[in-house]
């Protein structure tokens, strides 16, 4: 093969997937994947949606169209979103993991320093890494990132900043909104740029809502947001909010992707989302995580060791557990599987490495007998 | 904005597009979008795929699924390619356009050389655009591609070429099969990549079917195929055949991009294809862009001036006239605009500036009476 891939070696594999693929198994319980649970996904009102979409006088569904995507959508997204957005301010993309590509392509030259938490979501690092950054870690805590953190990577020459707030991909943690308005406002005196990626906002089962990063300051943040937890994720729908300058920019770059997302999945989003429904199916769908949770808190409570500590998500789909000192999870989890349990190691949620005593546990697709008999079998092996 | 777009300037609009959206005024008679015809679209097979797809005890096919693709879709594309080639050389992607992205990220750092034809396809130029390459256009005839000129390019250190080899968009021409050959030979001989973006090699009306390049050697070509022109492109579903060493790195390529194409389109696809019913579809199709094609030569040949010349294509959906040499199309566009004929003119769809006596005229959508009318006042314009 001619000298393929002169950026190889930026492009690492994702291990999330890899393992994934390991543990479809049927037996294996899994802890691991960040999945849906299927049993939410309204099949139903998809199917009459697209039935609805596929009529003989309705072939635009089927077409090419505008590369910012379906206008009944934007207007959906725009009404919904917090901050008063316009639907000129929102581009569909092809899921938020789309978002950060385009992004990634038009913000990250090599060597460029980009500010992200650790542990933090390893797509964004698999995504990013192709644009070869600099990645400045900063530490955070159970309110997220430490703005003083931020503030001397700011110092150092850092532009751009990458942050899931809202129970965040691994640790379910969400930043405060004193945080966010600390965080925004040195954006705002540093002239940098905030991607706030935020497909679990809407999976709160408790506690008030936090304002957005945008909502704080649309011109320093851009918002990307996702129906793939929400609705579905087959669809591949997600969203961009950004201002003026940059959504002109992000069109160029959507278009020279990929031209356009599905028009038919987004006409048939469109066709099928009405408040009243959404308001039920999501609150189907928090009470059906919220359950989950805490099934699983309780599991960990009565099997994990004293030794090991875990965090106490209000939403989302996520527990990050740290274990004693001495405990290395990637080496826990072949022992693990061949025990029937899956779960991620936490080691390839940090830009570096990182301590190996952490993992996080999803409790999204798996039955309640599950979360029970694979804590206890996780607890044993403690 | 805070520094927003340090590749801004390589990120381009897209002429095509722009113009589209000028010209999507219902009265105006089209010639400028390479838009497939929407009456050919099977509605009721898609509505009937839609309904079967979408059962309670099917809800895999809206989940998140593999990076690779529906894994019988690939055995459907790897069964009908040329080449043999097996399913793990398909990646399916978001439109054929997704593949020139990722191949673009992989395989171009800034300054490259990189050989195209000129004309060639403008959306080709602005999804490597993003890469940064030097552009080296070589001449073309009837034939394709000059091979002299492309060894000039191979010797100066060129190690990547893109090709639009069959009813290329814009000029409708098609390499010979010796052509093909000779310039292969030559990729194997100074190990260099082909990009062979084959959107189009079904659409054929008449002669006998050219081997694809990947089929001359499957280890220097990269193969990019699409539904969009067979079947709808609403969907976004193309696919990229690719030796073993590239795919693995594109498929990471992928991953970090966008995840995966929409498992539910794919599954939808996978659904409605069968043979038999592909050939009745693309027979259908290829009836109707034939008779279009007739017509638009006929009415050339009536209304438009002995200086002009134009191709005769034999598939595929686009006319390229060459008008008379003090002739300027993108001058002549809005006079045209206004007396209610759009087609696109021939300078966009160069690497670099080019005469702008020519015009690319698509038959594709207009009927029967538009072709003759659009014609007829474009002849009197000239």
């Amino acid at each position: 093969m001619p000298r393929f891939a002169k950026r190889a070696a930026h492009i690492k594999p994702s291990t999330i997937r890899e393992i994934l693929e390991l543990t479809q198994q049927p037996h294996v319980i899994s802890f691991a994947g960040g999945l849906p649970a299927p049993g939410l996904f309204p099949v139903a009102r998809i199917r009459e949606a697209a039935a609805q979409v596929l009529t003989d006088d309705n072939r635009a569904a089927l077409q090419y169209s505008a590369t910012s995507g379906d206008r009944r959508l934007r207007e959906w997204i725009a009404a919904r979103s917090p901050g008063d957005p316009s639907p000129e301010d929102v581009l569909i993309v092809s899921g938020s993991q789309q978002g950060l590509d385009l992004v990634g392509k038009l913000m990250i030259v090599p060597g460029d320093r980009v500010i992200v938490e650790s542990p933090t979501y390893m797509g964004a690092l698999r995504a990013l890494d192709v644009y070869e950054p600099d990645y400045r870690a900063v530490a955070s805590d159970h309110e997220g990132m430490d703005p003083v953190a931020v503030e001397t990577q700011l110092k150092g020459g850092a532009r751009f900043l990458y942050v899931n707030p809202t129970f965040a991909n691994p640790t379910g943690t969400t930043m405060s909104r004193e945080r966010r308005r600390a965080i925004v406002d040195l954006a705002r005196r540093y002239d940098a740029l905030i991607y706030e990626d935020d497909p679990y906002r809407e999976l709160r089962f408790e506690g008030g809502a936090v304002p957005t990063m945008q909502e704080l300051d649309p011109d320093h943040v851009i918002h990307a947001g996702s129906f793939s937890k929400t609705l579905v994720p087959g669809f591949r729908l997600g969203w961009l909010i950004a201002p003026d300058q940059a959504m002109t920019l992000l069109n160029r770059a959507k278009q020279a992707a990929d031209l356009h997302t599905s028009t038919f999945t987004q006409a048939v989003t469109a066709a099928l989302l009405d408040d009243r429904f959404l308001a039920e199916h999501l609150q189907a769908v928090r009470r059906h995580y919220s359950s989950q949770r805490d099934l699983m808190l309780s599991a960990l409570d009565e099997h994990f060791p004293s030794s090991a500590t875990w965090t106490r998500p209000r939403g989302g789909m996520f527990i990050w557990a740290t274990l004693s000192p001495e405990i290395d999870a990637m080496a826990l989890l072949p022992e693990a599987v061949e025990r029937g349990v899956a779960f991620v190691p936490g080691g390839p949620f940090h830009p570096a490495e990182a301590k190996a005593n952490t993992m996080r546990l999803s409790y999204s697709v798996a039955t309640p007998d599950q979360i029970e008999t694979g804590i206890k079998i996780l607890g044993s092996l403690l």
